[in-house]
């Protein structure tokens, strides 16, 4: 079972991981390098943040099946450590039923406070 | 030890559970009734959600230790269930470290984007 989560992949520099619109079917943890998360925003690159050594990232695809919201690129070379939507509801599975009601609720507020943002910017 | 989470708190029509700024101790569980999140934005009210039987609120200041974002208020008479911080570490402390750390990434996300939203409104 746990081959699952070890699957790795690497990156070089520029590389991108995934775009905004793609299907998400994986999460990652960030085993070496760095990954940088933006969005585009009126034709200009809005970085919302880096995932460093450990990080976690495209996890909001594995909680609630809805496209990528965000662009991930490696900003230098980069490893990082898929995470199958398999392994993923295993865990879930196997939490506490208000971790699990925890982590749904916090992965659709930050769709709706992203969606909020993006509005106001606009 | 499941006692911690069956503390009960009854609430009428229009009154506060928690403000914006107050220290955050517990999350709830609304057993009946409704609960609007909202912020004060410009002095006006600006809700953020509304939270139905079943439904979560107050999860963030278990999760990093932060003053309430946001206010919340019974829209009708309602029952909520608090979740205490011990009762929410102890769930969180035998959850799997990749749901631990999702959990704490989307939490720090919500944080983040709210703050964005927040200065794009202004």
């Amino acid at each position: 079972m746990d081959q699952l989560i070890l699957q790795r992949q690497k990156y070089g520099a520029g590389d991108h991981i995934f775009k905004e619109g793609d299907e998400g079917r994986l999460a990652y943890v960030v085993e070496e390098g760095e990954v940088e998360i933006f969005m585009i925003i009126d034709d200009h690159e809005q970085v919302l943040g880096t995932v460093g050594k450990d990080g976690i990232f495209g996890e909001m695809a594995l909680i609630d099946n809805q496209p990528r919201m965000a662009n991930a690129r490696a900003t230098k070379t980069t490893t990082i450590i898929c995470v199958t939507r398999q392994m993923f509801d295993e865990k879930l599975n196997r939490a506490d039923p208000f971790i699990r009601g925890l982590l749904k609720i916090l992965a659709d507020n930050n769709r709706d406070i992203t969606s909020k943002w993006l509005m106001a910017l606009h």
